[in-house]
């Protein structure tokens, strides 16, 4: 069960294409993605009311989309607007449409009632599209449920351990906790890890010395469905606090979104924009080179996790104090889920 | 759930060698198939009654089976006649026996009551070696339910659309709704399209030139529990009539058998016999391979349609002007499973 | 549903590396295994307390198990000693740990409750590590429930049928029914088979002209879980009697044990050890070789009835003579599940 009420990244905007369409599962729902004339994006069910055939296996016909199984035409709306061999189509006869939104790269669709799908609540994403930042694009797939996604985001002090030549970060890195703050749509955690040793690659990007010590901070939201957006970074020790990091500092806005593909699968969309040195392009690709090599090993342990939980759907976890994020943001979905199931018992 | 009472063509002929043993599953039921002295077909469950090894890792031996698990030897009634360290064989061991007959390159196999095989109810299939047509044999597996692949033969609309440019037609061809028949066994259905474009493949065979217009029928019976039998062909418009339409005509009669493997794959037997150009092997081959893509057109779509509603199985197919012999056969097998399961409550 | 009150073989002793982890799932537990300072071999399971993360994805501490994804820190024990960020480490912090014995280069593992693990009922396998035998280590696979093994193991007269170039056997031997004794853990089987013809491999070995006649023996246990016990052998005919017959004989001491990894897969465990030859590592290859060769031939045949009783779970055997054993071990494995479920209810 997903909440439906609220924005999932589908894809990157690149991925559908001007002419042409394009096939994504968004929880447990099969959705085809098209473009109108004037590149406006647009959502439907990937499933012809006629057989169930899939409309994204048919043909772009200017905004129309004809399946290419038995013919019937429908428009950018959804509704079918030419059947073969009759004269009178049925206005009962179309698809679902989602509303949906491109902005800063990325393609928003609205699940639930699209009545309710107020565009302000899209999370906003400058850094992807913005001059002063650089990143590439990442998509990675899970044989998994989201959540388990989510709790691993949602608490970094497994970073030492799952990602010590990776993501780095010392073991007294870990031992600080971040100031946890439960919102309306989500949960702010705020670090500050004064004096540590900087991560391998602060050395090469910013000029520390290896074995540098450096003030790091991390401020992220992680809103529901899964969207994470992250602004962290390092300066020499002594010079973090929260207005004036900016200077001689390497930083990110790290934006990721987890989206259900069905119960057992799962979209992961990432970029890891970086303020330093973007006329480099060999470092934007080693950035993110260290971030996908850190996402498979993510990816194994939390696959070997869900087969784990598997063998024993019963399994309880324990809360330990590292847990209070992951606690508060699995809270929030249920109470989400609840308050969209209620009216309908 | 599948109709018992009636005749599955289970193998070609060649598939059941002379000495040897061939396996095959049919409506769930695991079935080996051997030779007696004379050649004639049996049929056996493939399933030892001591401890369920499959027969047909079994060796023959005459006319009878060793499983090679035990080494229980039965006849070709299923008899068990012999069991390695005891002298008595007690009657009940035995596996069940099918009512099976090979004709015109076919071996039909009666899935249900024993006394109810009335060899009467095989559709004939002459064409499949008569000396004046050819075709090559085909076989294609599915991984869905057979249903889905009956719609698809009984709705000739989705040619236009899905084999644009290997079965042809053009969209007025498809605009031609043919007439349907009820009968007592399956569905009759008589299409005449006067005046059409010819298909891609009439030029090359037939003398016509490319864009000339033809008169196209196509008588065809779709038969429980899934045999197609075609009579179609196009001649020079104008030329087209019921009976003498044979004439300087491209005639072909398409045989076409859906076997349920189980509830989920499918057995897709077929050759497609045409009359003219019969001492040109390439054009026989040409003809199959003609088929062969357009059946993988088929299976694409009708896999990927299935995809659609295993993620919901509660959709309703909505019913279209060119789906009344898709709805009349659906009831037609309801009808009979119904018929065949009331004696049992 | 399986036994638990018993030691299962889990792994060959050189599975277990001197520092390091090796994972392994028995009876559906996920197992990790370890050595400590010693060498003394202990067994957790396999999933972290906190969110289910295998131990064996972990690193090895002295004697102590961190887990990478989140650190936490376990003794030997399972107890949970160090928790990254906080304090306190309750009491309630722990993994299970299993009573768990390594003898003659087997490591065994008491599933049930620790305070019954009584190593006195570990069956012995004295040639495995014994100088005056020889043997290589075997492992095989299985998708199925390890039941259908123990059915092929009690019941040898598949061997002139399954094996008939391998194993051997001729049917005269499959003729000769063993005595069959029910003993408090499993079933004794004695079977003397005189003046029958020498398999393939006795002339090579043993210097027994093709076709001369041997008296062969076997004397087997099958134990619970599975494990296999057999002193078998041949000595030229005549010579064939309970305690003379090590004399100018070739003498095996096979050691066997199917340990279920989850309902449908098992781990087979195997070795075939020889005391003639034994300066000959080519024999001792060859030996091992047949008996994976035949071991294929099994496996195939198991797999191949394991999809006959999917199709079919209410498929009910037949008992034949050659059965007596394979009933009598089915009803002891009942037995002994029901008066470890009692209890519960």
């Amino acid at each position: 069960m997903f909440i439906q009420n609220c924005w999932y990244v589908a894809a990157w905007d690149k991925e559908v294409p001007r002419d042409g369409l394009f096939a994504r599962t968004v929880v447990n729902m099969p959705l085809v993605f098209g473009r109108d004339a004037a590149g406006k994006v647009f959502a439907l069910q990937d499933r012809c009311c006629h057989r169930a055939a899939p409309l994204s296996k048919g043909r772009k016909e200017g905004e129309h989309i004809r399946c290419m199984y038995h013919g019937l035409l429908f428009d950018k709306s959804g509704q079918c607007i030419a059947v073969p061999a009759q004269e009178r189509v049925p206005a009962a006869l179309k698809v679902r449409s989602f509303p949906v939104v491109e902005t800063h790269r990325w393609i928003w669709v609205w699940m639930g009632a699209p009545e309710l799908a107020d565009t302000a609540l899209i999370p906003s994403t400058p850094w992807l599209d913005h001059p002063a930042w650089r990143a590439l694009d990442g998509y990675v797939h899970y044989d998994t449920n989201y959540l388990l996604i989510a709790d691993n985001l949602l608490d970094f002090s497994h970073l030492p351990y799952l990602h010590p030549t990776t993501l780095g970060g010392s073991p007294d890195y870990a031992a600080v906790l971040p100031h946890v703050e439960r919102k309306e749509r989500g949960i702010h955690l705020t670090k500050w890890v004064k004096n540590t040793e900087a991560p391998l690659y602060a050395a090469e990007y910013g000029g520390f010395k290896p074995g540098a010590k450096v003030d790091r901070w991390m401020f992220y939201e992680f809103l529901i469905p899964g969207v994470l957006l992250m602004d962290s970074g390092m300066t020499a020790a002594g010079h973090g606090d929260k207005d004036g990091f900016r200077e001689k500092s390497l930083a990110f806005r790290g934006c990721q979104a987890l989206t259900p593909e069905t119960d057992n699968s799962t979209h992961y969309f990432f970029a890891h924009p970086h303020n330093f040195l973007i006329d480099r392009p060999d470092v934007t690709q080693s950035i993110h080179n260290g971030i996908l090599t850190a996402f498979d090993e993510d990816r194994e342990m939390i696959t070997a996790q869900d087969r784990n939980l598997r063998l024993d759907p019963d399994f309880k976890m324990a809360v330990l104090s590292v847990d209070a994020a992951v606690g508060q943001f699995r809270r929030l979905v249920d109470r989400y889920i609840i308050s969209e199931t209620k009216p309908a018992n």
